[in-house]
Formats: C-alpha cells, sequence, structure tokens
C-alpha cells in the first residue's frame, strides 16, 4: 500500500524553458468509513494510516473515547477495475458498550441545541461531547518551544518533500519533543492520523501536549483537539473567529501565525512563557 | 448581515515585543443548506453570499444546471440565543421538474459504480453528472496571462487584507478580465460562491474561463470546475493525484504552482500557449 505518492508526467513552463518530466504527486483516494457494517462517512484522504485515521475521526467525533471501546477495524472486500481489493472501505465494530454513531447531516452540530444553527449551537455540541477537557492543564510552553516547531514540522514532512505541497500536522510535547508527524490531502486527516495514532498508543487524553497544524486553524480542527484533550494548538496561518471562540470556551491555548519568532496568541496565553523584556512590554 | 470579520483581542508576541490590541478575523459560521424543507448539508462558511453559495453547491452537485432550476432560495426562522434570525439556515424550492438530491453518505461518489469505493468510481460519478463537458472547449490562455492572475486573486481578496488568511477563488475569461472573486473560511465554499455567481448570472456553462485558486487543487475543486464547464482550473500549489486523473478525464487544463512566471501543466497544455524559445524546449 505504497500509495502515498503516484508519478504523472508534466510540462513545466518558465519563459526561459519548457520541460516535460514526471513529478509526483499526493495521492486522494476516497475512504469509505463503516461502523458495524452500516457507512458513516466518506473522506478523500491520502492512503495510508487509515485504521489511525478511523480512530481519530470516531475519538474526534465523541464516537469513542478510547482504544478498548474498538473491537476490530478491518479493510472490507471490495475490488477495484483491477480485481484487486481497494483498501478504500474500512469497517470499524465497536465495543457492545458503546452506542452507534448518528449519521444523519446534523450529527456534526446543533442536534442537540435549542437555538437553532448559529456558532453558539457548535459550540455547545462540542461541549456536550467532550470528555477529556483540556481546561484544566496547567502546562507551560516557552515562546523559544513553539518558535521551532514549524521548521520541525515541515523537516519531518516527507511527503511534502516529494510533492511540494501537502497538510501537515504534528504532535509535541510541551517541551518540544516530536510525538507523531501525519500528513494528507485533507488537514482534517491528518489531525485525526495524529490523534488515532495517540488513541492507539494510549496517550489520549494528550495533557500537556502541543498540536502543530501546517495551514489555518477552523472550527474543526479546534474541536478535533478539544475532543483529545489537548490544551495547546498553534497554527501557521490564521484562525477563524470560531476557532477562537472554542478555544476560549474549552479554555485551550490557541496560537496562530507561528512565523519566525513571533505569534498572536488569541487564547489560554497563560500557558505561553514569555521572553519579551518587561520594558517591551505594551 | 456585515459578519465577514469579528474582531477580538488578541496577544502578539516576538522576542522584542508583547501587545495586545484588538484583531481582525475571518468569521467562520455554521451554514444548513435545505431543499424543499429537508436538510441537505451543513458547510462551516464566512457568511455572507449564501444564495450564491446554494446555487453553487446544488450546481456542482449536479442538482441544477440554470437558475431557472431554483424557484425561490430564502433563509428560514431559526432564532440565535439574542433572539435574532441567525441566517444560517437556507431553503431552496427546486421546480417541480428537477428530481429532489439524494441525501445519503454516499452522495458524492460511486452509488452508481460497480466498482466499489477507488478513484476511478469517483471519476465515473462525476462522469454521470456533468451536464457542460469542458472537453471540446478550445480556448487558449497566454502563460502571461496565469502569471498574472495570482497577484490580482490577491489583490482582489478584501477580507484576506483585514484578517491575513482566507481562501480564494477567482473566475477570469482566458484573456485576463476578473469576472467574480469569492473568499471563505473553506474553499470549496469561495469556489462554490462563484461559481453560484455565475449561474445566476447566466453565464454557465462557463466557457473560454479561468478558474485560480488560493491554495491546492483537490479532486473536490477539479469537480466543481469540470460541473460548470471551466476549461481551465489554475492552481497556486500543488494538484493531488487524482485531482490530475479526474482533470484529464473531463478534458480540462489543470495548472499547478502558479508562482511568479513559472507553472505546472498537468493536463491540457494544448490550452496554454507557450512563450519559450523553441532552443530552450526539451
Amino acid at each position: 500500500m505504497g500509495r502515498v505518492t503516484v508519478r504523472r508526467p508534466v510540462l513545466k513552463l518558465s519563459p526561459e524553458l519548457e520541460r516535460r518530466r514526471p513529478d509526483a504527486l499526493a495521492a486522494e483516494e476516497p475512504l469509505e468509513l463503516r461502523v458495524g457494517g452500516t457507512p458513516l462517512a466518506v473522506t478523500m484522504r491520502t492512503p495510508g494510516q487509515d485504521v489511525e485515521l478511523a480512530h481519530g475521526f470516531l475519538l474526534t467525533e465523541g464516537v469513542i473515547g478510547g482504544a478498548d471501546d474498538v473491537l476490530s477495524a478491518r479493510y472490507c472486500a471490495g475490488t477495484g477495475p483491477d480485481g484487486q481489493n481497494t483498501y478504500n472501505v474500512l469497517d470499524v465494530q465497536l465495543g457492545r458498550h458503546i452506542p452507534p454513531p448518528d449519521t444523519g447531516v446534523e450529527r456534526n452540530f446543533y442536534t442537540t441545541s435549542s437555538c437553532g444553527v448559529c456558532g453558539k449551537a457548535a459550540l455547545d455540541a462540542v461541549k456536550l461531547r467532550t470528555r477529556y477537557s483540556p481546561a484544566g492543564d496547567g502546562c507551560r510552553v516557552p515562546m523559544r518551544v513553539l518558535s521551532e516547531l514549524p521548521g520541525r514540522l515541515r523537516r519531518a514532512q516527507r511527503v511534502f518533500d516529494a510533492t511540494g505541497g501537502l497538510h501537515g500536522a504534528g504532535l509535541f510535547t510541551a517541551s518540544g519533543e516530536l510525538l507523531a508527524v501525519r500528513e494528507d490531502v485533507g488537514r482534517h486527516n491528518a489531525v485525526d492520523k495524529v490523534l488515532g495514532w495517540a488513541l492507539l498508543a494510549g496517550r489520549v487524553p494528550l495533557a500537556g501536549c502541543v498540536l502543530l497544524v501546517s495551514g489555518r486553524a477552523s472550527f474543526e480542527l479546534v474541536q478535533k483537539a478539544a475532543m483529545a484533550g489537548i490544551p495547546v494548538l498553534a497554527a501557521v496561518s490564521a484562525p477563524s473567529s470560531l476557532a477562537a471562540e472554542l478555544a476560549e470556551e474549552q479554555g485551550m491555548t490557541l496560537v496562530g501565525f507561528l512565523r519566525g519568532e513571533s505569534m498572536n496568541v488569541y487564547t489560554g496565553a497563560e500557558r505561553v512563557l514569555r521572553e519579551v523584556p518587561a520594558a517591551a512590554r505594551r
């Protein structure tokens, strides 16, 4: 299943040069996730670490809370045009004590809310499903450690090296130890793979940990981090308004625009250990 | 409904400086799209141009083919915590001759395919739903025009200017005339808004047009462009394997890594007018 990249011919053009050559593209294939034989979701993902992806997805959707909640995760029979198993359908059997997930359109939001479809309802839905609140996590992360994370994530992104563009998610301790890095054409999948890895390794809730994502911080990514009990989410680019609101409500630290030695702290600034001379504070 | 940005306090940190100030974040709110009163999808989007978003979504999902297929698109009653309409639920009434869309997990893929869940099945599903094939579109786009598009998209992104990070989609003619630019926290939403604008303006199929996206080119974005009959899709960053495969099957031109004066052409190179001296071709 080494389908992480696919080679294709490409025409490279610039005013000086025209050149045909093979190029590596990040692989993208659909994955259907089934629970007890019932289709739950289809996601376009980079093949590989699909069992981690399934565990991370079910964790961050509030279906499971630990590896023991899953009895088995297996590729289903399902053949492609060439007669081979596609390895694109994964069936998860939950323990008998685990209620099966909702499969409707509304499952990600507001089904439990009285106030209609709005940001507040989305926040409430997460609150109701959070098992591992990061709110009381007393970890502290030095600015210097945070500043080094994007470079370390980037250097660990092997598929990015081959293809020039792929979302990455990295899990670190508060002192900067790298725990896991995953890449995917979908940034939510990269995060699910990292969190699924942590769940299978018995590390959830991820107290004292920092999750770094290579792009923007959306509501969805803050939700995933919160569901895994991660106290610090850092993004290389901008957060959305609802991402910041959810991080605040969940008692998380949200860092954005983490570039070079500067960063923006949107919530939970007490966890970021400053090295700024007192005279420069205003 | 000027909820495109939200102001929040932010702590800006660098080794020299620590400063609290208000900052503008791109607004993110859920939108529930209903068809004939039945929930079809929930997307996290930047509020605004929701009617365009709904039209673009229904076009690119194969539900509608023109503005005449929609009788009405109205915000439903639905109040938030403050008692105000949230403007987050939009109900679309289709013409009587339009079959209502599927709402299951599988609707985006392979329901019509015999070969299981795989890239080939995803390509087949698009093929079956395409009304406006871009395959025969004889337009030609000079390299010079393509090279200028990212800068022109960027300069037209007003919310990006305020927030420092937001996905953008821009629609241009083959000679470089800017038709429409839309921004959103979700790149698929930015594309749906542009395409919905075009549908409402009576411009679909978008023969002879170029769609530029600010990030990567995924399967989903190529699908959306194909469903609107767009012959040329250009991306500032990398395409995925399945994006290139779909573009090839649909007879589209796919350009990636459009940066400065250089670019990679993955499919449909005959539409890109080269300005490379013959001596430099190899």
